[in-house]
Order: C-alpha cells, then sequence, then structure tokens
C-alpha cells in the first residue's frame, strides 16, 4: 500500500533539523560565517574619503543599518549615509549632507537592476564624478551592475547567488560598509559562528531556536502577531531589520495554498511604553512578545543626587544609573505582562553592546526564520508576492498603462 | 415596559455624532484649532539658541516629531533634537550632538512626573546650568513640574487638563518647539480647522470619517492589523505618531469587557516594497491598508537622460522626475492590492508638502480615532493598561522589590 498526502502537518524537530542541514548545501548564508575577511579588511584600510554612502534598498541597507545604529558610537570619525528611498525631498535633503568631493559611494543590488538603486547613481552622476577613485560596487558576479562597473574599473564585491538579500548582511554587503566604518567585522562573524556552531552541533542555541519555533508555529493561527520588545534605542535598526526578515520570509502562502499568519512588529523601550504597550495589556490577545536587554551597557551616567523644587517625590531615583533604570524598566514592564498570564513572551538579553553580541542576535534569527520556514513548509527565501507590483509599475513607466 | 441591556452592539452613525457632539464639550483637544497662537508666536521669535532641545517622551514629542520630520527642509536653520529614551548611550551620543552653551530645553510632561523625563532634566543639571534663560517647561497648570518651573522663574505654557498626551500635538506641546522651528503654526491650526469645521458641519470630512470607522469596526475581528502605508520617507514620523494614537487610545477592554483587536503598523514606500509587502500579498487577509500619497512634493529633480553602461535596459526611467516615479511606485503597489480583492484598501492623498496638509491628516486621523473609540464603546483617552508596570517599577526603585 502506498500512501501519499500533500496536507500541511507539523513534523518534528529531528525532521525539521535534516531538513535544514540539506537546505546548507544550497542556501548560501549558513556559510557567511566561514568566510575570508581579508579583502574587505583590506580595502577598508584604503578607504580615505570622510562621508561613505551606501545605496541601496532593503536587504542591501537594512543589516548594514541595523549594525551601524547599535555600535555607531564605536565607529571612526567618518559618517555613514544611507541614500534609499525615491522620495525626492528625502533625497536632495540627505545628499546636502553629504559633501560630494569627499565621499565614497558603495552602490549594493544583489540583481543589478533594482530601480531605486540605479535611479538615484543616475541621479548622483549629474552632481558630481563617479569613478573608479570613488564609487565600489557590491552585486552578484554576472548582474548587469558588474557589467558597468568592470566597465569602469571600480572595485567589485559579490553577493553570492545563493545569499538573498535579507539574508545578506554578514557578505560584503554589510562587512563592507562596516569595516570601513571602523567595527570589527571578524567578531560579527565570530557571533555568528557561536550561534551556527551551537545549533549544527544541536548544542543550546538547537534547543533554543527549535522551542521557539514550534511555538510560533504551532499557535500561529492565535497569535498572528510577534512583537520584538527591544529596551535600547541602540536597536532601533535591528528592529526593522527582523520585520523585513520575518515579514518578507515567512508571509507566504505554503504547500496547500494556505497564507500564512505571522506579522512582525518592533517596538522600542521605554519608548513605547508610553505607545504601544497598552495594547498589548488590554488588546485582543493576538500577539506574542519577545523582550530584548542589554545586560551591560559599560557606561556609568547616572541621576545625580539632586532635588529639584517641587520634584522632591521622585528623589527616589537618584543615584541610579541609567543602565539599571532602563533595565528595571524592562524587567517591571516584564512582569506586569506575565503577571496577566496568557500573553506569551520570552527575554533575550545581550550581553554587551559590541559587535559579538549584536551578530549572535541577528544570526540566531535567521536561523529562527528559516526553521520557522520548513515548519511551515514554504520558500522562506523567495517574495513572490512583490513581482506583480513590479510588473505594473514597469508597465507605467514604459507608457503602456 | 422597561427594556435595559449591556451588550456591545455597533451604533448608527447619528447616534455615534451625537456622543462626539457630548463628548466636544469635555475632551479639551477638540478646541485645540480655534486657539490663540500669539503668546507662542511671540515667545518663539525671542529664542536666539541654535539647538532646541525638546525633553519629552511619547505624546510629549511624537506629534512635534512628525511635524518636524515632514517639514525639516523648510526650517529656520536650528537644530532640533529629541532627548527622549532612559538608555544611556543613546543619552550621551544625543547630548554629544548638542552645544550646550547655545541650547534651549523644552521640558515637556504633562503629569509632571514622567520619569524617563525627570531622570533626564536632573541629568542636564550635571552637565549645564539650567535656568530661566534657557529652559521653558510644558505641563498642566497644576503640575509638580509646574511648581519647579515657577521657583525657577522659567517661562511655562500649559497643556489643558483635558487635553491627553497623545492628543496634544496642537496645543503648546507641538506648536512651541514648532514655532521656535520657523514652521507656521497657525497654517497649521487652520488645517485642523477645515477638517474639524467640515466634520461638525457633516459635510466631506464627515462622511469620510464615519464610513472608514464604521468599517474598522464592524470588519475588526476579521481584518485585526490596520497598515498605514505611506509614499514619503517624510512620513516616518507621522506613522509612529498614528502607532501611539491608535494604539493606546483603541487598544482597550469595552462594556462588556472584550479585549479589542485593532493593532497599527506604519510602513514606508517604496522602502517597504522590499519588506513588508510581500506579507501583505501572501499573507493571511488579516490587514486594511491604508495608502497615503503626496500628490506634489514641489521638486523637479529627475533621472538625467544618461545611459549607464550594462544598464541600458533601464533607460525608460530617464528623465522622469522623481516624483513622479515614486507615485507611480505608490500607484502599481496599490493596483496590485487591489487587484487581489480580498485586501480592504483605501488611498489617502496630502496635496503637498506644508504645514496645512499634515495638519489636515493628522487632526482627521485624531477625528477618526476618537469615532472608532465612540463605536467600539472604549475611553479613548485613558490608558489604564501601562499603570501596572510603571508601580511595578517604583516598587523596584524604592528597593520594595
Amino acid at each position: 500500500m502506498q500512501y501519499t498526502k500533500n496536507f500541511y502537518q507539523i513534523k518534528s524537530n529531528d525532521e525539521i533539523f535534516a531538513k535544514i542541514q540539506k537546505e546548507r548545501e544550497y542556501i548560501g548564508y549558513y556559510n557567511l560565517p566561514y568566510q575570508d575577511t581579508t579583502e574587505i579588511k583590506e580595502f577598508a584600510k584604503t578607504v580615505k574619503q570622510k562621508d561613505i554612502v551606501v545605496l541601496g534598498i532593503g536587504g542591501s541597507s537594512l543589516g548594514t543599518y541595523a549594525i551601524h545604529k547599535f555600535l555607531q558610537h564605536k565607529e571612526n570619525d567618518k559618517k555613514l549615509h544611507f541614500l534609499e528611498s525615491t522620495d525626492p525631498i528625502e533625497i536632495t535633503y540627505k545628499i546636502s549632507k553629504i559633501d560630494l568631493q569627499d565621499a565614497l559611494f558603495i552602490i549594493i543590488s544583489k540583481s543589478g537592476t533594482t530601480i531605486e538603486t540605479i535611479s538615484i547613481l543616475k541621479y548622483l552622476h549629474t552632481l558630481t564624478d563617479i569613478n573608479n577613485k570613488n564609487c565600489v560596487v557590491v552585486t552578484e558576479n554576472d548582474s548587469k551592475l558588474n557589467e558597468y562597473a568592470v566597465k569602469n574599473n571600480m572595485k567589485t564585491f559579490e553577493i553570492p547567488k545563493d545569499v538573498g538579500g535579507r539574508f545578506s548582511v554578514f557578505s560584503a554587503v554589510g562587512l563592507l560598509p562596516l569595516a570601513i566604518m571602523g567595527l570589527d567585522i571578524d567578531n560579527i562573524l565570530n557571533g555568528c559562528k557561536e550561534v551556527s556552531n551551537s545549533y549544527f552541533a544541536q548544542k543550546g542555541f538547537y534547543e533554543e531556536i527549535m522551542q521557539k519555533a514550534r511555538f510560533m508555529v504551532e499557535n500561529k493561527n492565535r497569535f498572528n502577531i510577534n512583537v520584538i520588545f527591544s529596551y535600547s534605542s541602540l536597536l532601533e535598526g535591528f528592529n526593522k531589520w527582523y520585520i523585513q526578515l520575518w515579514g518578507e520570509s515567512l508571509g507566504k502562502k505554503n504547500i496547500n495554498g494556505t497564507k500564512q499568519a505571522l506579522t512582525p512588529i518592533g517596538l522600542l523601550g521605554p519608548i513605547d511604553q508610553h505607545s504601544f504597550l497598552q495594547l498589548i495589556v488590554e488588546g485582543k490577545r493576538d500577539k506574542t512578545v519577545t523582550f530584548i536587554k542589554v545586560n551591560d551597557f559599560q557606561t556609568d551616567i547616572t541621576i545625580p543626587d539632586i532635588s529639584l523644587y517641587g520634584l522632591e517625590e521622585l528623589d527616589y531615583i537618584n543615584n541610579l544609573p541609567f543602565k539599571e533604570l532602563i533595565n528595571k524598566q524592562a524587567d517591571a514592564t516584564i512582569e506586569a505582562i506575565e503577571s496577566l498570564r496568557d500573553i506569551p513572551c520570552d527575554v533575550i538579553t545581550i550581553e554587551r553592546v559590541d559587535e559579538y553580541n549584536l551578530a549572535k542576535l541577528m544570526f540566531s534569527y535567521q536561523l529562527l526564520t528559516s526553521v520557522i520556514g520548513k515548519f511551515v513548509q514554504i520558500n522562506t527565501y523567495d517574495q513572490p508576492g512583490v513581482e506583480a507590483g513590479k510588473i505594473i509599475l514597469k508597465d507605467k513607466l514604459q507608457g503602456n498603462l
């Protein structure tokens, strides 16, 4: 007797792990932690310009921005700019902040024909000379943008074909600008390696990721919204990166054509205690919440021991380091939500504000996304839903609509 | 016979309108469009400092940020800073960008005892002299912060008691810093007035708001997520303001204790075409989408008529002004989503990037929020859900936990 089926069924952890191991053979991001970064570091050393301009959108900028925003205070004295949107006022305003005579342009596009990126690249040509002294290109080896770079003798860095845009932060896409900004890209990869090694050896990260993925999947119809509540403003970029990773990877039809339900939201504490928190506490129970805390901010700025006339009732905050205040705010919010008992939540603690610890967080989220994708039986790495809009746009621009 | 009930029922538009008219007598934000702005404008003229520092969180900063971000390119040469989070690295980094000797601090807190705001205010005292020459206070007339201001002979501006934080942008909370930055605050209020007058005369805005509110409420269990997809990076702040307004106002238990379901999400086009759009198109049908477009960006920067080697296939974008490109991108996305026929969406077009048009949008969203609150029979203006966390925090800080 032969039994075949096509209905969706949540598989065992072992089955999922076997599939991820197989996927590792043809999905490129799994290998990025182990790459040789010599060429990137060598090039970064040669960069003399003060203004570093990343020209890229979506996966070509979000990951870089996430790490930059987290570690901005540790960077060298260069200034990192992102040209991304086609909003004309934004473009003009951002370019006004760049010294075009002292800028390095990093053009990043996996496909090489991203319309936003090429539009702005063309526009930059009207403002300054773009040449092999002030422009490098990060793209696939056989893209049209690569042809442009080669023709103009520009330095190029490769995005491997099997590394998707939203999984590309640990390729040259992210590492090149971050190395130029003086960050320790090897330590970034060390963080990735720790997670990767642990996961594939079925050690600590394996258990964590499998458990969380299984919970998300088993409860996806009840809890269709996944909130990340980061208690540090430095994680603002990470939140945005997470939203792209989660939304674009997991917002798919599964093998039965069933539309999936996981919707990412990114919040910042304590700011969003004054905004979204009310909705979490009293709104419909359709959300899971993942808190992210920083254990040690490594700065001791402290609320001074002074009394302000009229405000003496707040003197109990005197002598409190801000790093303790923000973590106590996190703990208070976590306890308040846990006490409700019907909002699933977990807490991730980052040890320290450095390359290694953020990379651990980001790589573990990439793995989590891959594992959930396997559980719900979708292609985590494509984005067929955005093609229709692109075709309509092209028709409009070519005058056919 | 007498018939009483306490079950939730969607009321008629007439009943809702009558309730809103009644509410207008005791909820203060409805009156803000008609206020006298002389005192604010007179004070703004006297400000000589270059760095303007808003010290406030949530409703004390989000609305100001929204308008500032939209009109930044039209402001004078002063620089507007926001101190908001208790993140110690963020505080240090932001303060490093401020010339403390040439700064005006605007301390904004409705209650006057907001812990984030007072903590940072105390910390500023260790860095510079805070006095009546460089500090003004915006708060309730009888708050503890007002006592501090009066004692120190500081200029104060009032937040009326009946104006809630997230409905306070059109009070001195927003108007004071925006006037100092050179924006036309009377034109802001003119935009509010147009919406208010039209709504209360049951003209155009009345129909729009009632229809939209009714749809949201009738379908709130099916479409529990409300996405705003703004096709201009300048609306980034508006999106954040909307999230607070929507989430904190509508995330409530109704008269039957039923937890409500409306969850706000803010997206930016075209950037989020490369992120969240895939999830909208292929994800579960749990979202409504409101597109916001800017009709005329009033800038003609244009993609030049040049061909880049290798990229000739993209020459069809040549000679296209960016303002047309971004709007065609919006239209293509809208058409792609409309063609699916099962994602409710609407489009709001802002005529121009100015004070008047943004204020219209913001005031109409405040009214929409109030109307939905009446439909679902909640108190739109309180936030009881955040109190538990505040009590736990206080206990922790006072050493009781």
